[in-house]
């Protein structure tokens, strides 16, 4: 066998993309090479970017290029209500949809003690010491409705009651075993007015 | 406006990829930064050595890393066919699909007046120059089945009679108004047999 030649290997590279299996990988590098050379080396070059510079942001978790999140760092958003999601996506959803005016706090996952992943690995000991500087007063649980974000909420809702802090769960028009990334936005938002004491 | 964060500016760059909409450049974009870091890297890596260095072969016109690709430096191909294609990628799809000993040579793309695309843009005088060289005894003609390839087929028949050589269009099995790179192996393996005398 000899090497795989160049194209090869961009092609099997292109397979970490999600969703993209071998026919369109191939597709995608005939496209780029043959009509878009200035669109695959400038995706090439932000995603070097992206991969080095994009971090976490040290208070809320979710992705972030400062240390400190836009969000986190405005002093228009309310810290007293606090949105508990999921994943990165699931508050850019979130952000796009409602006219929602508190923070975040993003997870990077849900409770699953069969794959080790326990409240350390999706940071509720970071949360909880957010809980007792006393500042939040309401958190709102936006994980995905399924059983493991139900069992994450749950959990989630046994630490802000016993730092006295309430909590609410988007709850109305978010069909049970849906993802909350592929919810459209006035669904969302019916969900978000919905919400009620946990 | 503020510039457009590094997470914006990846899933915009994600969108020069052919089927990749805004949603699904927002997938990719989450899922390389939160779960293949390191796929997103290579990624990167090949894409711009691939951009830079995939040239096209001298003699065939394909893709090609070196100046004569492996195709065109391999004695054992029998240089009296010629197989002409539109691209690269249906220069591929045959090779994948049949056991074809013969060569190519590759338009990238189709007579298209209207688009200032005539003979020369797709390589027509180089291919006469090959035709002049006395070697090729068949042309097989193996583009699409459009009005385009068609077109296209029967200027390039034109020219080789000229020359006296005989040329075939693939024929049986090939769906009017196909794409060749769509069509399955078996079709395809199909229609190169019944090739008929143009
Ligand atoms: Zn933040
Ligand atoms: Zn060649």
């Amino acid at each position: 066998m000899p090497s795989p030649s160049l194209l090869q290997q961009l092609i099997s590279a292109l397979r970490c993309l999600p969703g993209v299996g071998a026919k369109s990988a191939q597709r995608m590098a005939y496209h780029l090479l043959e009509r878009d050379r200035d669109g695959g080396r400038e995706l090439s070059r932000v995603l070097a970017q992206a991969m080095e510079s994009i971090g976490h942001c040290s208070r809320c978790r979710t992705l972030s290029e400062s240390g400190l999140c836009r969000l986190c760092a405005n002093p228009e958003r309310d810290p007293t209500q606090l949105c508990i999601v999921e994943t990165p996506a699931d508050q850019a959803m979130i952000e796009q949809a409602i006219d929602y005016r508190g923070c975040y706090f993003v997870l990077g996952g849900h409770l699953s003690p069969l794959d080790g992943i326990g409240p350390k690995e999706i940071g509720l000991d970071h949360l909880d010491e957010r809980f007792a500087e006393g500042e939040v007063k309401e958190i709102i649980l936006a994980t995905n409705p399924t059983i493991e974000g139900e069992a994450t909420a749950q959990y989630i809702h046994d630490m802000a009651e016993t730092r006295k802090i309430k909590t609410t769960r988007i709850a109305q028009g978010v069909p049970m075993g849906g993802e909350l990334e592929y919810v459209d936005g006035a669904t969302l938002a019916h969900a978000f007015r919905g919400r009620s004491e946990f």
